[in-house]
């Protein structure tokens, strides 16, 4: 019997470091000839199944695979594509598993959040009713950081780095600026449901007077009053006031503070604005002079100053995947296990993907001060080694030298799928 | 004779190295303590002369000074702090030399923009007047790049590479996402009046597909017909599009694009930002699913990423100004001269004050190609070795580890000045 085939996928919004987790897929799957055959990645992830649209990644060099692990975004892409229930569209299920019994795949690595997880868990269970059955490994990703059981997820890390960072280095402009101009400065970050990217920004501040001065989480309804207070004095101790804002934020009523209107594919409101929002907010009220930022895209691409502890995991648990596969797992994610804050250690664990499928992880009561306004030392003793270390990629005139996949494609053995 | 002491001052908007030049003054006048006194830096700035509150950087150790090489923002504070003519406002000019004169200070060294060169200048011809000549000296600062005859400003090259590494980076998170998800990314970036920062996005583009696919400049009116055309191809031709816009960007009837009040799906004003104006632009013509980044002071405050060059650039004219100042000359700036492109050759010239004072240096029609909307070969031959190498800050705890001064404030000799 012959070494089967595998099939990656990236899904999902991208991050710094989900190709490290690719690298550690591939690379891992390569050292074991005798029981991987070749790995195919989708194009723009799962659609690459559904289309049949695969990616052989044994037509790229060791090098480009080695360099995935610091090149950011998504090298085979991603996709914003939500598989339905089983019920409701079984045909896509289907035409997944003819896709991989048509290629002699019998590994299915998905790597994304929890919509993903709860797509990998139905190919597993569906695989085995068709008299396929395959085995299902997630990868866990998002920047977002709300992925239960696992400790963190792959792709907080750097984004929690990039924003300290950009706060602290806007912080020390507007505070030598302060006198004379912009007193306010306001940095919007991502994060629709959970303040994990915001609360990261506090890891800046070693002093009182330090930036941040406020953060606003989502998990914490906005008091306007107590927070356009809460501005005043920061300015008229400190001379200036960072404000932090999560995306997510919302009023007390409940509604997002600045909505755009428009939904994607998993029918989450497309967010945007809330820094203008909020800087209108304070201006209108005390009549300072701000300016905002809106790292959007920046913040989680931003692989020029990962975290290598990000990198390590990433990569650590794309490695573990293959290896948990080849010790006959089966629909499970392996995850990050915090042995201890400080020194940081963990080793990499694993739980059923039915226990992840669909779960969003808040951020704790007890990681949010008394105010709302801001983190508790246990969140920042929780955040700390998240960020720890520089990973730099390789630079070439001044500028990353990022991985270019050649992307050869599998000729297809299927009719088309679908309209 | 003892040696004058001598007075160091940061104007205007600070940048990523404006400190490496600090730190190339204050180092440079330590090595000759028979020839400089203490030097002596304007809390924020300029203010700190007419106000008479005098850092005394004899106070700061070594190590912190040196330390200010890799720091940015302006660790003595800046001041948006323009002084009127002469004529209209000789009161603050004599008072500027009252405080000079109080504290023995006979070298004035304002590292500053256009309107710094022209404040020294003004300083240098009244110390004359008045009976206290000074040694002026300009030490040119500003990410905008925007001053006559040097060959490039310091800041202006570490903003240039925070913006080409920003591009390169979202491109590939746009360029991985865009099956299912955005489609048109647009990155707006400082520039009022002078491109050179959007074009400096350019820099990332290594093939046809990759981004920028358009640079909007404020050199060139908005012609909306021709942009929108531009984006569709790009979408079209390579699945996605990323836009790189000027804050400076005007319509052909010479409005500020970002001065169109413009209004969201809810009847919000939107405010500032012209990149959500360009961005609900191409969604109306066009309907493209978009996001957005405003870098603002991250842009310019990123010392984290700084072009090597930059920082010695800054550096060298830092050191430059004292000792130019100590071989007896005055009212001059030093400048970066350029021997050649490739490989990479510069020295330090100088120039009198009077032919850089508020004289503003634009993009030359020839680094902007036929369309409008890309720069020219000649273009990017100039910017490339703006950004070329790395010099990374050390980290702590995984965030950079800037200098923090102790700001020993000198005691005053004068009554308060003004009201």
């Amino acid at each position: 019997m012959s070494a089967k085939n595998a099939f990656y996928a990236q899904s999902g919004g991208v991050t710094a470091v989900i190709n490290a987790s690719a690298c550690g897929v591939i690379e891992t799957a390569r050292a074991h000839p005798d029981q991987i055959g070749t790995v195919y990645a989708g194009a723009n992830g799962i659609l690459g199944a559904l289309h049949e649209t695969l990616i052989d990644t044994a037509e790229e060099s060791a090098q480009t695979i080695a360099a995935l692990r610091h090149t950011p975004a998504g090298a085979f892409g991603s996709a914003r594509y939500k598989l339905k229930g089983l019920e409701e569209n079984r045909a896509e299920y289907a035409r997944l598993i003819e896709v991989f019994r048509a290629h002699d795949i019998g590994y299915f690595f998905y790597n994304g959040g929890g919509d993903s997880q709860d797509t990998a868990h139905k190919v597993s269970q569906l695989g085995e009713s068709m008299g396929y059955p395959m085995t299902c490994i997630g990868i866990p990703k998002t920047v977002d950081n709300d992925l239960p059981i696992t400790d963190t997820c792959p792709g907080f890390g750097s984004v929690a780095k990039y924003i300290a960072i950009a706060t602290r280095e806007a912080g020390l402009d507007v505070a030598s600026m302060a006198q004379t101009s912009t007193k306010v400065f306001i940095l919007e970050t991502m994060g629709r449901h959970a303040g994990w990217i915001a609360a990261a920004s506090a890891l800046a501040k070693d002093t009182e007077s330090d930036p941040p001065h406020v953060v606003l989480l989502p998990e914490v309804p906005l008091d306007q009053t107590a927070f356009l207070a809460r501005v005043k004095d920061s300015v008229e101790r400190f001379g200036y006031c960072v404000v932090v804002v999560s995306e997510g934020v919302r009023t007390a009523a409940g509604q997002f503070l600045s909505d755009q209107g428009t939904v994607d594919a998993f029918g989450h409101v497309q967010l945007g604005g809330v820094a203008p929002t909020v800087a209108n907010m304070i201006k209108t009220a005390l009549g300072y002079k701000y300016h905002y930022a809106i790292a959007d895209y920046l913040q989680r691409a931003g692989r020029h100053i990962a975290s290598a502890t990000d990198v390590e995991q990433a990569y650590a648990l794309g490695k573990a995947a293959v290896e948990l596969a080849l010790a006959g797992r089966n629909a499970i994610m392996p995850t990050i296990v915090r042995d201890s804050d400080s020194p940081y250690r963990w080793h990499v664990g694993e739980t059923p993907l039915e226990s992840v499928a669909n779960v969003e992880a808040k951020m704790p009561a007890d990681f949010i001060d008394e105010s709302g306004f801001f983190v508790t030392e246990a969140c920042l003793r929780y955040l700390r080694p998240l960020i720890a270390g520089e990973d730099y990629p390789p630079y070439r005139d001044g500028l990353p030298d990022y991985a270019r996949i050649r992307g050869h494609r599998v000729a297809r053995r299927l009719p088309a799928f679908g309209d």
